[in-house]
């Protein structure tokens, strides 16, 4: 008893100190060596190796030192003790030992072969978070930092094609990676490489769906540098945001597709079904999501106009946004649903209406806030990933699997695009030149939703080889092509703008967006009339009702409202709206032609003179003054609210 | 096994969608009504409960709701299991379950009228989240935070007030209450209403230690909306914030106070020994906290001067001081010091050198960054300790010990207050006067610290009880006092600038500020040679040697510095120090005149005259712009940065 008594006294000792302390430590270390790192790279303009490659490489290291330097001081742990009582293992155990009883809680499964040495190094174990972190507080912010930066024109002007890849080929690419998988496992059990365990199709599946989710966070970083052309760009993007929306939906469906009997034979009923998840899944959370985006709008156009005063207290706004793009996911999550979905369609939605509401203080802080927590939360995933090589304690290695998996990644990632881009050629007017779709077959890495997605669940056996397996591709993807991007540029022939970073005459950058502007009004009368229908109709019903009544933008709702409605619409309009009468009606005219063309920049990607290219990019900056972000219009007003403002907020 | 293998699928599944979602959302719901409670408080100028006891409150109603709406799903877990072969509780549990070995991780002691149906209730297990994070993750910012916004020259003019409350005061505070319950808990185990668990004086003195953790931010936030006398807020508001650094060390030295033989006899050995303790974990805590920021600055000056670029990049600036100031927390706490004290001076340090020297974007950011930091984590612990009364655990409630121990903290609080009061009374030019004392007595309320101490270690059963006391004291202190402020405040008698914040007219404002001048301008002579020498020769250093080392102003080291260091000194000194030359006599005035004099306002709190009053407000402002805080200089800088900022880091 005295004795037992001095151990735990010891031990709370331990864990009144610097409980946690340590490994966090770790981690801002490894944040603080790669912010260095980064600076030093933008310096020397150096791309070889993105930052993101850099922190999964210190990483890695800091793992190799934790893994064999830090010594086991627990003695007892390796031992593993028989409970006859027990017959499963329930989530909370109580555990009477000499008359006292002690609360453990449930961590996981683990594989025989594991159960060594390793297993009662504390720092390991605290080393390894929870996984849920990673889906509950790393994830949302760079989903919705994606969603809420997204260039809508050029976005929408690719829609069609965007889909395709994210859609369709996101299936395919799951099809086909499970399909070589499925045929590996079966060829490795055959000459006895793999033990007998119970390796399904639908696992197979599952692990093609994880490894379906592309993250060409690398290469994107590099095309936004450089100024890589525009449409390509986008594509990307586009493909890779709502690729991983649809990667994740895809593995939450085929986790609960169940058949009936046999569970490798294929049951129409449950196939269906899980197609029937997947799209209610997908529809409910891209509701759920905007919904939120929907009642934040609401709540700051409230404030703005009739209650007022929410904007006199910006971090109360910040707060607010903040709060409830947060719930956005969450709610989804709670629900069944899929979190990240609802906070991408959360962040476009807040683009689109909420952020027209804010305060001009807000618009930076919000802004800042996202594009700082994107930051933060990117690098801790990416360093994590190079912890997690040694630090996690059940992997479990298979070579020949690993290189299955690896030719598998490969031949579906060409089944999708190549194939796709034909189809989407015969469609465009604008066609996807071969290069780019080299490119963009190039671009096919792994990274921090794959990844999440394979701890998410590593309690059984194989679970845990996929688990690796996925960590290692994620590795060599990062590396190998993240590193090549820039040589594959120039290789591909690819233009980008890089001397536009350098420096342009002011003067020069004038006259080339007069040009651009000319020849966009050229285009307007041709283009009005190819622009899809079904989006006419959507932003027609957008202008006209969603944004007056979300926004301070748009007709008033009086004009756009039938008559019978005028008191309701008078009620629910901004006072400034009328104002905005005027100006309204140009806006409609970008709209139709910015937003809803096809091919407003039709001589866009064959090597061209520097005129129509510094156009383009010029097109880029003026957008991102038309939407607000830092623009220098909201900028004065700033200045006057935080002069008043000041001294009220900063203990508030 | 099959029926196994199904129990764990059904377990994996629950675990893999909304594993910790719920908890969060309910944070987050928490939260976004505590933001707009505020907002309605603050539009109609309500303030008998403030935000903090309005965030308790909503606290408190959701843990009764989750408390008695949630149902324990499961079953077996109130079962408690034997395990012969264990004599005691290893941290990790290894457990082989028909042939399957899962691993367990320790949590905590449980009592045994505690073992009954709650503990399988998963909602609550998960709603009580881990005290490591509290300490780690949310009390940093607001420490921090506290440092950060320091006004640094009306802390200075009551330093040695200050520093008397804050050091002798809490040892008094701690005594008196260990002394008190130590009697009581004799008295109580005498009439047989305590077991014998073992509650020695350390103990006591334990519960006294985090008990003289005062936190009045309600007050402090009441007081800064209406604007109460400058002097009064600093006396509170330093005693406050280096109050919880002593009470945090003074609980970390008694935890590892350890008498020889008899736990209740005096021994001196030891005591010295604790005392050695507390002075060496507070002063390396200092040290370690300082010399982090001088990192920080140093870093942060040489990208400004030599490397330079880093300021072109406002997001990596902002991260590296964001990262490099929560690592003096951590590395404190890893280094077995106290992570409290370490941010604390790491922010005044901050706030002192790097803030100068951080670009004027990283400057709005990180003040904004922090600012909302705080502002979260602050809702957040309040939030969680009205959740904490009906869903943590292991409450032990002793109505006796409760009672005690609010009595102890108002016999504590007064023998603290009163007798130092008098005491520096005899010693100061300008008296503490008695309606002060009364209302520094009367804002002893016990907030997130003591909770945060408390919460920290429940793993005992006296500490259980502790608990429990102290949350409930928290509760009543919010309330009751928080909420009594304004009231008391008028009851007192103390001015406030109310009408300032409903607006002054500027040219009023200007001539305020003309006469204040000069006002100053005749103290100048007269309180120059009052000044404390050693604080004169402490700014003499750090004018002369420190900030022209670390930031851009002062004189440049070449004109301080003896002769034959000129190399060093060229090299070390920025190129803008030398332009500040002309600037730099007028500094030394300002600081030998404001930051040092004891009594530059001497009229300061009797009632006077209105045109006194708006100048000594006045003074404040100028005190903010004077620091850089959102001043407007700054401010057209950032543009031009932003400007070109914007598109290079928006995707970086």
């Amino acid at each position: 008893m005295e004795k037992l008594k001095k151990y735990i006294s010891v031990r709370d000792e331990d864990h009144f100190y610097h409980q946690g302390a340590v490994e966090l430590l770790i981690f801002n270390f490894l944040l603080i060596l790669t912010i260095l790192t980064i600076w030093l790279f933008k310096n020397h303009r150096f791309r070889f190796l993105h930052e993101t490659g850099g922190a999964m490489l210190y990483g890695l290291v800091m793992g190799l030192i934790i893994r064999y330097v830090t010594k086991s001081p627990d003695v007892e742990s390796g031992t593993v003790y028989e409970c006859e009582k027990l017959k499963s293992g329930p989530s909370t155990l109580l555990i009477n030992i000499t008359n006292q009883v002690y609360e453990y809680q449930y961590k996981r499964e683990i594989s025989h072969h594991n159960v060594n040495g390793h297993q009662g190094n504390a720092m390991l174990q605290k080393m390894t978070f929870d996984p849920s972190i990673f889906f509950n507080i790393l994830l949302p912010p760079i989903i919705f930092h994606a969603g809420y930066s997204l260039k809508k024109r050029h976005f929408f002007r690719n829609l069609g094609s965007i889909l395709a890849y994210a859609f369709l080929g996101t299936a395919i690419s799951c099809i086909v990676i499970g399909l070589i998988m499925y045929g590996f496992v079966k060829a490795m059990v055959h000459i006895g490489q793999l033990k007998q365990w119970e390796f399904h199709f639908t696992d197979c599946l599952f692990f093609g769906s994880l490894m379906s989710a592309t993250d060409p966070v690398t290469v994107l970083a590099i095309f936004h540098e450089l100024n890589v052309d525009t449409d390509l760009y986008t594509l990307l993007f586009g493909e890779s945001v709502l690729n991983d929306a649809v990667a994740i939906v895809l593995t939450h469906s085929i986790s609960i597709y169940s058949p009936k009997e046999n569970p490798n034979a294929f049951d129409a009923a449950a196939f269906f079904q899980s197609v029937g998840n997947f799209l209610g899944i997908f529809a409910g959370s891209f509701a759920m999501g905007s919904s939120y985006a929907v009642v934040t709008a609401l709540i700051s156009f409230m404030h703005l106009t009739k209650f007022t005063k929410l904007c006199e207290f910006p971090m109360l706004e910040t707060g607010l946004f903040f709060l409830l793009s947060w719930s956005a996911f969450l709610s989804a999550e709670a629900a069944g649903l899929t979190g990240i979905v609802a906070v991408l369609f959360c962040g476009v939605t807040q683009a689109h209406y909420t952020y027209n509401n804010l305060s001009p203080d807000s618009k930076m802080r919000t802004k800042q806030l996202f594009e700082f927590m994107n930051f933060l939360a990117e690098n801790v995933i990416f360093c994590y990933m190079g912890l997690a090589l040694f630090t996690f304690q059940n992997h479990i290695f298979n070579p020949l699997f690993i290189f299955g998996a690896l030719v598998a990644v490969f031949v579906a990632r060409a089944s999708n695009i190549y194939p796709l881009s034909f189809l989407l050629n015969l469609g465009r007017k604008q066609k996807i030149p071969r290069n780019f779709q080299h490119m963009m077959m190039f671009s096919g890495l792994r990274g921090a939703i794959a990844f999440a997605l394979a701890i998410r669940d590593t309690k059984s056996q194989p679970k845990q080889m996929m688990f690796t397996t996925a960590l290692l591709i994620v590795f060599f993807t990062v590396w190998v092509f993240g590193g090549g991007t820039t040589p594959m540029l120039t290789w591909l022939q690819i233009r980008f703008g890089f001397f536009y970073r350098v420096g342009v005459d002011p003067d020069e950058d004038l006259k080339a967006k007069a040009a651009s502007q000319s020849a966009s009004d050229l285009d307007k009368n041709t283009t009005k009339a190819e622009s899809a229908w079904l989006f006419r109709i959507w932003y027609g019903f957008d202008h006209k009702y969603l944004k007056p009544l979300l926004t301070h933008t748009g007709p008033p709702l009086t004009s756009t409202l039938p008559e019978w409605c005028n008191p309701v619409a008078r009620l629910l309009t901004s006072p400034s709206a009328y104002g905005d009468q005027l100006k309204d009606d140009d806006t409609v005219d970008i709209i139709n032609n910015d937003e809803l063309t096809e091919n407003c920049e039709s001589s866009a990607h064959i090597p061209v003179p520097a005129q129509d290219s510094t156009g383009s990019i010029q097109a880029t900056g003026k957008e991102d003054i038309q939407e607000g972000d830092l623009g220098l219009g909201g900028y004065k007003l700033q200045l006057q609210h935080t002069a008043g403002q000041s001294q009220k907020s900063s203990l508030a």
